[in-house]
């Protein structure tokens, strides 16, 4: 009955397309074991792994000395290379090129643009040279000119229709299962789970309630501007090309406070983009917990650090030691990478 | 435990401090009632309160043609106006006063400039005369160049003190008990209940969960830029004197959208700030409520709609038949408008 909703009709779509076939399958015998045995069983029995059922159980202890209230337990994830993997580009990078190679018919004066003739040849390498400014000119040609919930519509056909390169599986595939773990544990004890990246927030939004059980409204990330209209007799969001807002870095904090207008008391991240987010969280009074997910398992995963292109992770990963936050070693700690896994 | 918490402090704050003697004796035993009886009892048994009870009961009819999922049980209401009083003046502008006034002795030059002078003498009809532009100028120079911590105890230590010209009360104590009841019937239903409002999202936040039951994430407003910090070795955001977002006209769907990322299905307002708001809100398919709140009433509150500089009332008005939305009379239609009148 929502039909003129930009997200519903898409979250109806998840409901009934095979998008979760895999990680459904796997997630909830997780959650649900959690409740009863274990609560993190693809953790391995690590620092890494009691450091976090420690604060898990001090802040919950009413009448403890670390006694946080239910209203003050707010816990903010990054998403690219913390919840879900991000080589051998950042996933959205994919679904901008796959949006541009879309609309080219329309475009024939792409082919001799950059970063557009890169994208429509596949040339990756050319396209990595553009940076930063050719990943934006893409996103403003490819993610703006519709209505928010046509944009909702093309997010879900790709992201549950796309597969990954090397895994030849959805992209909502390679969430990491122990990351699921962690969310769950954190709400069964009262938290409530945030999103924040530098992707795109209405990228992200109309599948994170049903891959990670983080809601629309609990989702932050960057955007573009909009602008209402009535169009045709209805009234309508029409995406613009052009910035609104850059999640990332020293704007993650900015982005949190302007969302939910209080200091979370967790924050996980993996990479330099988060730097800000987690000394502003763990900066503030009482009991605070930083975690930074570092990519050692070139096996299983990835192996990177300093020197990646994508996710680097270098001030931040020099100052987790200072800042005692919780350097999770993927290869170690982790039992298990990805919900499909047997 | 959460001293370094921009909001905890001043939300400790209020549950110590006198704020809602007045509001809370009157507020809770109505909530408490509405539980076993009438959930509207300040509502006269008008067309108005019989529309917004069907509303609830028909979305929230398991297996009813206007069935709405909890998911999608979203409403937003309009502050200034809608939930509390606005005349003769905005609450945020008396506060932007008293800052400039405490802020003065460090700004001498404020006595031969427009509209901080007016500002200082206290002169109301000169100030009116600069303004948006002049209400922004204050708004600017008293509410940035401080954390957003120590922004919000100054906000706590006003509304916690300051007594409206009229009724030598709390600006909190001028809440319309007619919508503490509606916020509540709402949420008792699965609601999830928003402000979106044109005043400060920073002047609301610290305050609007003790007086309306909403959380600051669940408020939406105009903003000023906030910029991350090092500060004495201490990370802090800090308030730029630089508008961010105005969340006002077309402003508000654009807002909604921003920070919840669906699409309400229902929306309360009282001026021509709202129209936009109720027209994207109410132009979705399926079940939509639009309401509209008529100052009818100049006894008990104030009377004004077309022709008022403050809550203008023009095009929505006329907008309201054709949209079929509930236009509610205050003189009419509520039989108490505060909590505190016997």
């Amino acid at each position: 009955m929502n039909d003129g909703d930009p997200v519903s009709p898409s979250r109806r779509e998840l409901l009934s397309l095979p998008l979760t076939a895999t990680a459904l399958g796997l997630l909830v015998p997780a959650v649900a074991k959690a409740a009863v045995g274990d609560p993190l069983p693809s953790w391995n029995d690590s620092r890494s792994k009691a450091a976090i059922l420690d604060f898990v159980a001090r802040v919950t202890k009413e009448g403890g000395p670390d006694f946080v209230a239910p209203d003050d337990r707010i816990a903010v994830f990054d998403n690219d290379g913390t919840l879900w993997s991000e080589q051998p580009a950042y996933f959205q990078f994919f679904f901008a090129l796959a949006r541009v190679k879309e609309l080219y018919p329309e475009h024939p004066e792409w082919e001799n643009q950059q970063p557009f003739a890169a994208a429509i040849a596949g040339d990756l390498k050319t396209l990595a040279e553009t940076g930063t400014k050719g990943m934006l000119t893409l996103v403003m040609a490819s993610h703006a000119g519709m209505t928010t919930e046509a944009f909702a519509r093309i997010v879900v056909d790709w992201v549950t229709t796309a597969k990954h390169p090397r895994f030849n599986r959805l992209f909502t595939d390679l969430v990491y299962q122990p990351m699921l773990e962690t969310l769950a544990l954190l709400r069964q004890n009262g938290f409530k789970t945030y999103i924040v990246s530098g992707g795109g927030i209405e990228f992200m939004r109309p599948w994170t309630e049903k891959v990670y059980g983080i809601p629309p409204e609990q989702v932050i990330g960057s955007s573009i501007k909009t602008k209402f209209e009535i169009k045709d007799g209805k009234p309508e969001l029409m995406r613009l090309p052009e910035i609104d807002f850059v999640d990332d870095g020293p704007g993650k904090p900015v982005g949190i406070y302007k969302f939910i207008g209080r200091r979370p008391i967790f924050a996980a991240g993996n990479s330099d983009g988060d730097l800000q987010m987690l000394q502003w969280v763990t900066g503030g009074a009482g009991p605070r917990f930083g975690m930074i997910v570092h990519h050692t398992d070139e096996k299983r995963e990835w192996g990177y650090d300093r020197q990646s292109s994508v996710g680097k992770l270098d001030k931040a990963l020099d100052a987790a030691t200072d800042a005692k936050w919780t350097l999770v070693d993927m290869k170690w700690d982790w039992r298990r990478i990805y919900p499909f896994e047997g």
